[in-house]
């Protein structure tokens, strides 16, 4: 496998072990991770830190240029705030580990010249079915739905 | 003046007056203030916590039908990430101070069913130029862009 995405779910896994969101991230920069992070709505009470925006927080402030030259890998199709953040800082090229469980904003991204590529890794798949399924309520506040829209 | 945009505005001062970039905002429900922010890219070397994100993590975890029924007041017309928030949550209104010194992605969530007001209050355009003119370099790191590109 991709040894990004594999660190992107190592990221997912460590989210999973602290009983948070088993959503992983990297920001890769001309090869080199500089940027990762995991979902830490459960753990940190947050509405924000999705996995994306946690391994953009994790890299720090960084200039336009390194975005512009940056990679960056979810374990999980980018919902519309991490799509949003993808396109603020206007990171070339997206790497996802599935979309079979969610689908964000992958339309919006390649409309804005983002390149996307969708692994369909079946770890991603299983470890967020599973979760789902275990925990209906708690990713549907992640996502902003409400579990009788399901 | 509306006072959830005074509020905005306090907050975006508050940011000021800490050496940071001066935009705030608030996350209103049904006429009550549950959250308020200010942009921390300075002084916590954030690249996420713009000041609608500040306002939404300062919310907390909330289920979807209070995003449902609120309103996020805003300094400045708000850029991808912070749009994408607004998406992602469902806020169906969005009240801006200004857009002249800064247009973000407003129609994206007008085409999205968001209603957007924009109030081109003269505090928000006076504070928003004299910083852009003033540290012109951090203002396009905030943005994503480069100093040479402006």
């Amino acid at each position: 496998m991709d040894p990004y995405m594999q660190a992107a779910i190592a990221e997912a896994r460590q989210g999973l072990a602290e009983g948070g969101i088993p959503i992983g991230s990297v920001l890769v920069h001309h090869g080199t991770i500089i940027g990762k992070g995991y979902n830490r709505r459960v753990q940190l009470g947050s509405p924000i830190l999705h996995g994306e925006m946690d391994a953009l927080e994790n890299a720090g402030r960084l200039p336009a240029s390194v975005y512009r030259e940056s990679i960056l890998y979810t374990t999980l199709s980018p919902c519309p705030m991490c799509s949003g953040a993808i396109l603020l800082y206007g990171i070339p090229e997206v790497v996802i580990g599935e979309n079979r469980t969610f689908t964000g904003e992958e339309d919006l991204l390649r409309s804005r010249g983002v390149t996307v590529t969708v692994l369909q890794e079946r770890e991603c798949i299983e470890m967020m079915s599973r979760f789902i399924a275990e925990r209906p309520a708690l990713w549907n506040e992640d996502i902003g739905t409400e579990e009788d829209k399901r």
